[in-house]
């Protein structure tokens, strides 16, 4: 199960709006289908985001057909426009149209031909590292999984919110095959449920041991002691240690606390944005009212109710025990470790 | 809108499952449909259940058609015990069926008929009773809420979970009545989503201003300084003060103590069970796993997945700010201050 392939000359993308019941491939054929694949969350999780989007690119390089260089490059700084407007809050999205970007500046000279090629290559290599880098962060992750744990996980930071392996569920995974005893709670996540549908779908396939529940549910059993640490993936890291992630992680990070829990947040370098100070400067989307009104095709709640549906939150600093990324592992104080992991190789 | 309401000879019960959608009265003949109902959630929140239970029992001595004392007993008292299995954590149910078991004692040498007419009445008296302490509730209330205020609740401790105006939503709704600026934060409350249905429902109903969010929002409005307080209600409170409520009121309670903002529990004197010391004792139900894997129709995760569904948790009383009650604002030391309670009338 791949979250999205690239087959010859388009690509192949899993819409995880089908999950679990529906394993169906989207044909993209050019950038608007992945913009509205984006902004529809047929894809989603930060790094998923990002190596989509360098394929939006690819693709949009690849449907232009004449010669004219300049044609060609606005063509394609159009579609990484387009793309850097499908949702706010991931910093992947951008690191990922800037690094096809900067790739874009390098080859303004070279023919079409061959700008498209490196083109599509770069946006493999988006893929392929991220893939590599979280097999990576799962073997940095194994020294903080105690031999016998329970982790709770909240929203789906898993093979499918990346190239493949996963952030949180990479460093889950990885422990399992290294043999410790891994049992999951795994929070279901709304509004849009990628905790339910996706987690727990993504584990039962790997035959790690799983428990559903529901997001109200996550400080209880910490209560009852059966949960050892928590871990999950980021939308945004930054230069002092804030998080965004999914709506409903700040809730779990002050029960974890509560209870003396470590909290840890696993990540690629390309989910690190230390050119923000703090969590106050990332934009957190608001998506649209009605998903918190309903779930699939069931009214939930009375119509009309107003709803405030932010689709992320901040957790603080102080409340992540360390960061978890395919460079090693990172303790506070955040903003000198997270600055000299972005200064290593 | 009535909860339920006596017909003559039998109990007209609004069937909760169905709202916000469908308002729709059950005819309740004998406690056995009534047993099915608690069971089935279509009557619940602890004042509500025990009221049921009260009209349960008023059927069952209703429907005993002979002159024997110790056949209508017998009958009684069987359904005394079958409406006590329904279910096992709200204390209200308990408290109303040994009073209507008490008054069954101290009349036992009266005609059936008279029997019959007296457990009527105490059934009635049980409805009316909490109905009014609500509304006292709401009075004694009134001083911990500022003249504008955010307001934040979990499930619903309304009119639907009361013989009418309710325990936490009453409060709310005697401090708008009284003039006050409130804004109400509403968790919708999976699984069952009686925030989302009903207190929401409700709030619109009397023009109160609400928000709907999930409940994994709660803590990032906290954090947006959008909620000045905490209120719920509770199924059952032990005598040192901890509270067992709706799944999701102790990460709630966790989230409120964090950002320094009240936690209040308005509750009558039936939900006090001041015979259990803790929150240990209290037995805490566990329902169905499907209500997780699945919302209305709606399958929200892989079929099979193993599920853990406690319907309640229990917030120690070190987070509690203050009970209101039908006898007044009661504050820590609570051990003390909650026997004294229980000593006045």
């Amino acid at each position: 199960m791949d979250t999205m392939r690239w087959q010859d000359d388009h690509l192949l993308l899993l819409d995880q709006t089908k999950l679990p019941l529906t394993e169906e491939y989207i044909e993209c054929w050019d950038h608007v289908i992945l913009c509205d694949a984006i902004k529809k969350l047929k894809v989603r999780g930060a790094p998923a985001i990002g190596a989509a989007a360098a394929f939006g690119v690819a693709l949009a390089a690849l449907n232009y057909t004449g010669e004219d260089r300049a044609e060609f490059e606005a063509d394609v700084k159009k579609a990484i426009a387009d793309l850097g407007k499908t949702r706010p809050t991931a910093v992947n999205l951008f690191w990922a149209l800037r690094r096809m970007e900067a790739v874009l500046e390098d080859i303004r000279t070279y023919s079409v031909k061959e700008q498209q090629e490196r083109l599509i290559a770069e946006a493999k290599a988006v893929f392929d590292e991220d893939r590599a880098m979280n097999e990576q962060m799962g073997q940095y992750g194994l020294e903080l999984i105690p031999e016998s744990a329970g982790i709770l996980t909240h929203c789906n930071a898993g093979a499918l919110a990346t190239a493949g392996f996963g952030t949180a569920l990479g460093v889950i995974r990885a422990a399992h095959r290294a043999g410790k005893e891994i049992s999951v709670f795994a929070d279901e996540t709304r509004p849009l449920l990628q905790g339910a549908r996706l987690t727990a779908w993504e584990l039962m396939q790997d035959g790690i041991p799983v428990t559903l529940i529901t997001d109200s549910m996550a400080a209880y059993v910490m209560k009852q002691k059966l949960v050892d640490l928590v871990i999950v993936g980021a939308d945004r890291i930054t230069a002092n240690g804030d998080v965004a992630n999914k709506i409903g992680t700040y809730g779990v990070a002050l029960a974890a606390k509560a209870h003396g829990i470590p909290f840890y947040v696993a990540a690629p370098v390309s989910t690190f944005d230390l050119s923000l100070e703090s969590g106050l400067q990332i934009p957190i989307e608001e998506r649209d009212t009605e998903e918190v009104r309903r779930v699939g095709d069931s009214i939930t709640a009375p119509p009309g109710v107003p709803v405030y549906n932010p689709a992320f939150d901040v957790t603080p600093a102080e409340l992540v025990t360390a960061f978890i990324t395919d460079r090693g592992v990172f303790r506070p104080p955040y903003l000198e470790t997270l600055r000299a992991m972005a200064e290593t190789k």
